[in-house]
């Protein structure tokens, strides 16, 4: 029913001196502008470079040492896993202690006021201490760590498609991304603190596979090795793996969405270490919570959020309600696209506070209001049932779902017995839930749309089942309403997010069953079909709000008219085998061209030598001149790049002299000497392929005479996408 | 605890009129020739040839037409799940009903004569009905598809890899095998009928993709664009997914599977189809088996095996418990290499006859001797319970091991209640069933090895458990034997299949609970950690010993010394873009060098063809003179290629007259012109990588003038392969 969206910049604080690139403003006045690529975003190098240093490197290293390599990795994955876990714990305990204190004093409000009247005090009361709580979560978000905003998936989507997106895995947006998603789920608002744990996940392991943090200047000296793009993705699915297991307690789920998401290449050893990173983090999870409830070794919540378990009678569903399963998951699209544009940090965090108090102002009119009376269970799971005005031994059923942290308002909704709930409630509920959720999407808060998705959804599925057990008057057959709220939840999410198999696999896992699986399924590729004809899911229209330069899985079907040649950018800047650092730096400087890849060629090509490998060459001056007059001069190593690696210096800050111009660099020992080629004729799907596949950055195009002619990069391919009326182009931004 | 193997040669009858290829004598005599690579195995080829015909036809078709593809892929994936859900139901339900007969026509008679002795004509009797449907499957295997034994699964994974096995996926071994896996379980044989149900999906899934049978001489005229490798492997991988999730009720575990063995790119459209068969597979099975079992839409049992619900209480495993389920993972782990070398039909039949007669009589002896009587309880799972020499009202605990089909055997040591079993009798069932399994699995019969894996497994975890309920003596923590069953048997079966994500899911899925992930992924993780270090996995052995050039997922990681130059073959048989036919023809016949594929070439690279194109050149006369001469002649089209495929006639079978000789033929139109290429300085890693990503058969080695200086084919990266003692390459063998 919702697909919303909002409007953030991804690119932040273009650099670390807090200013606003100039992306920022583009975005604002051109209000949903799909149609435009933007150059700022770079991408990331899944191709090793494999020069001379790196082939010496490797022709140097044992058996033994690539076994130890390989240990290190599973120890890395090991840690990962375990770290996440534990976030995911903090988050969880934290943000019980913070709800529980907020709700029990509300609570104690209300109770002391409804026999007296002053009810109001009570309502101004909670909404203070939502907005007190969503103020600190924004506050650090809006004015620390802006990219630490929403749930932070589609960042690590783009992140492992390919793209370099700034600030994403620093451990500063962890810190703030933590800090603000129990603020803000503390706070009450309509989110979720699944999404975020994703983002945390791969933080967490950027983090630690590097062995090091720059922002803390800590160098553990250990893991080099992995300093380079290649080997970071790896363990970067693994932390968003971890993430997902973490959120869900669903370890294979989490692969799934790792290698859904990010792997164009299945590798069963890194696909068995993604796997073993998801259960060592729902493992930890489940441990140090059971130990936090009291019952150590009792592994029983493996996940952030727990569905609860479906008993085997009610678990069973008949044949003739799949073609009601597929009219949910058609249910479950639509669309309501809400751009904020607020952007000055003190506006958000004001539009954030007021949200949290209009929540509280909703979900108390709606508890004031509603009448509906339930009677209170033995086996009661609501912490904080409310008696209001219900008779003694009974609860307000409203209270349930809004005087609730939204994960047990979910584990009710699919629950509790058939008559928990009156109709005329949950139609209410589901629409202003619905309002809400949209709503407090576009704030600048870390939060996940996860579970208001599965709320929404999960009210109106349940309400969709009472309904039809009215209709039917049978009783026996459409008895459990829980069911149908399942089946609603799954709808409303797989609607919004458009995920597929890790959605299954996802849900089956959190239910702890697999009888749902079919039909979960079904709903899922029903939301979908529906979706994708009208809009693309939330996480894609984001990625395509910000301009990014996604790669999809193939091509446009349509797109075999187009070659190399026409998709190809050229003239290529080239350099030669030995080169004048003038013209290098030159060619470095010019801010209008800005690339990042130089073919190496006397004539054909030879090489390929990157930006970063070229600063650092610069840095270190290697330049021949010198090799030949000082003998001592340390030769250039590997770990020269490593060290350097991920934050190459600008070429600004790298200072060059008159004379140093006129020295030669010769690259031959650092180029990468066997870059992969394509002929000018090759058709656009067999360049994508080659380039997906193997996660290239640049794709050099040759003639028959193997001469570069043209240069294939992420832009070039990513522009070229399926509209309605066949093959659209998109137009390059240059700012 | 076994890791056996026998020696069956896949290629069968090398050609249709029943005579054997050199191989198979090759085969004979070099014992565990694992140091040779075959070239009697051709490679299919997952790279499009991009050629003018299929550009054409792809710039033709419209937007609109991509869809309908599209289209029709879901509907041909929906195909296979259903077909393969049919043959799963016909599997289960013939297996039923004569092993049914067999077991109630026994126990009359040991009923009859246990009071009365003469129980040795029950023996007689029973071992005589085992033989006599061994009998029939054994021969239907070893005279009319020698490729119809085993599993088929590794089969399958080659085939998944890229390498042709001939007649593997044809309609006729499907039959025998579905015939043959239902008398050899009938029979009594230590085998399940899982692993042939994988076969049978594959096979389901190349007949419907193609829309035609070429057995059958139908075509339906129907998919013939999927007439060609890469589609066809995509509709394979279906077709495998379905087979295991109608083998285990497992449909995600399927999938994983196929991804695991066979994609080497993921695409997240074919990875929601493979889902989407596997899903409808398993749901046919369910709804069909529902209405055998008369009770219609209650759908509960997804898989063949049906491991039963591990009930709430027993389902929680204790953290201080990890340690031991680690301890069994490494005991599931063993070897006993089991060669047969019979190769005459007759032979084979009657050593299958032996074996079916022996197991029938070892499993009479067994119970005969045993003493071990228990109470029946009041929900007594065991259809066939024998009295034997029990008092009233107990039954023999031995029988209900031996005399049962082995599926239900599994379910009885994963859930009957503790004290169900002695130990001794479990002890002693463990060996004799082990001995009599490595018999079996070097019989030609078709039969999988999953269950009997699966049951030993669970038989010696049992025994675990119940001595260590033993040794602690405090019957409350270490209460559920059924627990260390299922452990063990997730051991066992780990360690003969070395399969790691895939099978951690379909045991999950199969268990239909969550809680055993964890241990059952460390149990695995120990198994196949612990193997490796003594030998390859069943399906490796077998895919070594056969000497395929099997590819693995990456490069030996020493194997950077390496360059194209020096693992390319060389010279290379290349044609020029005007050639001559008499030249084809002689290059063509040449069976020493017997080449599939020639780069097109004056002077530079300028193309890649392969045989089967000159061949369907050939056969239709496509030579310049005739197309100056004749203008009525058609233009030859795409669909000519496709009718031709896959079964493309052998060169001898063309007839080229002395006149023809002289002609020329014209390359340009079917050539591809855009093959990839790398220089001869790329590292053998970076070679293997773009080989392996995607799914090549020939790689041109260039110069840097463009020239061709050599060709790598699936065999020169096979050949490559890590040892004990670093880098070891196979020979190639001529045969």
């Amino acid at each position: 029913m919702a697909n919303i969206s909002k409007k953030v910049s991804w690119s932040g604080r273009g650099d670390d001196r807090g200013e606003r690139t100039p992306l920022l403003n583009g975005a604002e006045d051109g209000k949903y502008n799909r149609h435009v690529l933007h150059f700022v975003f770079q991408s990331l190098d899944y191709d090793n470079s494999e020069n001379q240093l790196f082939l010496e490197e490797e022709r140097r290293m044992s058996h033994m040492g690539f076994r130890c390599l390989e240990t290190r990795r599973w120890v890395i994955c090991g840690l990962i896993g375990f770290l996440t876990g534990l976030i995911a714990c903090l988050i969880d305990i934290a943000v019980e202690k913070l709800a529980g204190y907020k709700y029990s004093a509300v609570k104690q409000n209300i109770e002391k006021f409804t026999e007296f009247g002053g009810l109001s005090i009570s309502l101004i009361l909670w909404a203070v201490l939502n907005s007190a709580f969503v103020m600190v979560g924004a506050i650090a978000v809006a004015f620390f760590e802006p990219i630490a905003a929403g749930s932070g998936i589609p960042q690590i989507k783009c992140y492992l498609n390919g793209v370099k997106i700034p600030r994403v895995v620093r451990l500063k947006t962890l810190a703030i991304k933590v800090f603000g998603v129990i603020c803000s789920v503390a706070g009450g608002l309509a989110v979720g603190k699944e999404g975020p744990m994703i983002h945390s996940g791969a933080v967490v392991a950027a983090g630690v596979s590097q062995g090091r943090s720059t922002s803390l200047k800590k160098d553990f000296k250990i893991f080099e090795y992995f300093r380079r793009d290649t080997e970071k993705r790896d363990f970067v699915s693994a932390g968003a793996a971890a993430g997902v297991s973490a959120a869900f307690g669903a370890p294979v789920g989490g692969v799934l969405f790792s290698l859904e998401e990010g792997a164009s290449f299945w590798n069963q050893m890194l696909t068995w270490r993604i796997f073993f990173a998801s259960m060592i983090s729902t493992f930890t999870l489940n441990f140090f919570l059971s130990i936090y409830h009291g019952k150590p070794g009792e592994l029983s919540s493996p996940g952030l959020i727990n569905f609860g378990r479906f008993d085997s009678d009610s678990v069973q569903y008949n044949l003739y309600e799949i073609p009601l399963f597929i009219i949910m998951g058609a249910l479950g699209e639509g669309n309501a696209t809400l751009s904020m544009y607020i952007h000055r940090p003190c506006l958000q965090v004001m539009e954030a506070m007021l949200v949290a108090a209009v929540t509280a102002t909703i979900s108390f009119a709606m508890i004031y209001f509603s009448n509906d009376c339930q009677p209170l269970g033995q086996d009661n799971t609501e912490e904080y049932s409310l008696q209001l005005f219900c008779a003694d031994g009974e609860y307000n059923s409203m209270a349930t779902a809004f005087f609730n942290t939204p994960e047990r308002s979910v584990r009710s909704l699919f629950h509790n017995p058939p008559g928990s709930y009156n109709p005329l409630t949950l139609g209410v509920f589901t629409l202003a839930y619905f309002v809400l959720a949209v709503w407090t999407y576009g704030l600048t808060v870390s939060a996940g749309v996860f579970i208001p998705s599965l709320l929404i959804g999960a009210a109106w599925g349940r309400l969709f089942g009472i309904l039809l057990s009215t209709i039917t008057s049978s009783q026996s057959i459409w008895a459990d309403p829980g069911k149908y709220a399942l089946i609603g939840a799954a709808a409303q999410l797989g609607g919004i997010v458009r995920m597929t198999l890790s959605l299954t696999v996802i849900l089956v896992e959190a239910t702890g069953s697999v009888t749902y699986g079919f039909p979960i399924m079904l709903v899922l590729m029903t939301a979908k079909i529906v979706g994708d004809y009208f809009i693309e899911g939330l996480y894609d229209v984001h990625i395509k709000l910000q301009s990014v330069p996604f790669l999809h899985w193939e091509a446009p079907p349509t797109s075999h008219w187009l070659t190399a040649r026409e998709v190809m950018s050229s003239p290529v800047t080239c350099f030669n085998r030995v080169e004048k650092v003038g013209r290098i730096v030159d060619v470095l400087s010019n801010t209008s061209t800005n690339h990042n890849g130089f073919p190496v060629v006397p004539g054909k090509i030879c090489g390929l030598i990157l930006r970063s490998q070229l600063i650092v060459l610069l840095k270190h001056k290697v330049f021949v001149e010198r090799a030949s007059s000082r003998l001592s001069h340390r030769k250039l190593q590997l770990k020269d790049f490593r060290d350097a690696y991920p934050r190459f210096p600008p070429i600004q800050s790298i200072h060059v002299s008159q004379d140093e111009r006129e020295c030669m660099m010769d690259l031959t020992e650092f180029m990468n000497p066997t870059p992969y080629t394509v002929p000018q004729e090759t058709s656009l799907p067999r360049v994508f392929k080659l380039f997906r596949a193997l996660g290239l950055r640049h794709l050099v195009v040759v003639d028959n005479e193997n001469r570069v002619v043209g240069l294939v990069t992420r832009k070039d391919l990513a522009r070229y996408h399926l509209g309605k009326d066949g093959l659209e182009e998109l137009h390059l931004a240059q700012t």
